[in-house]
């Protein structure tokens, strides 16, 4: 079994809003010395697998067809054995 | 400059139903060997100090303050000096 952990987050070009939203309420809360924050998505997908090359290309089948927006969003990932 | 990465993700005692919903459109996209999918947040905050100790506590203390709901999410992070 596989453990694929999968960050996605704006690209750098791309506004944030709720990033931003989140930086002005830390500050708020008295968190001064943020720069900047990021709001991305987590994923954990669970493959009944152990083949990690095959898993590493579904993986980034995944990401490109349905689980990122590649005009707006960068993506990473790792694979684990669990 | 410190970067802090967040991974947020829902309890495994918590219904899941983004994730629910992605594992059944990957599998309707032919992506047969999926055990499951959990759907969380990730987070990159960029701090202006270089003190990884009161950084870690910061992190700490936003994340059960404001960034995450302790009753349904989990939350880990890593710190790295950028």
């Amino acid at each position: 079994m596989l453990l694929a952990k999968i960050y996605i987050k704006p690209k750098s070009t791309v506004k944030d809003p709720q990033g931003n939203i989140i930086q002005s309420s830390l500050k708020d809360l008295g968190f001064l010395n943020i720069e900047n924050v990021n709001m991305g998505k987590y994923l954990e997908i669970k493959l009944d697998t152990d083949n990690e090359l095959t898993a590493s290309e579904d993986i980034k089948k995944m990401c490109d067809q349905i689980l990122t927006n590649p005009l707006i969003e960068d993506y990473s990932f790792v694979i684990e054995k669990i």
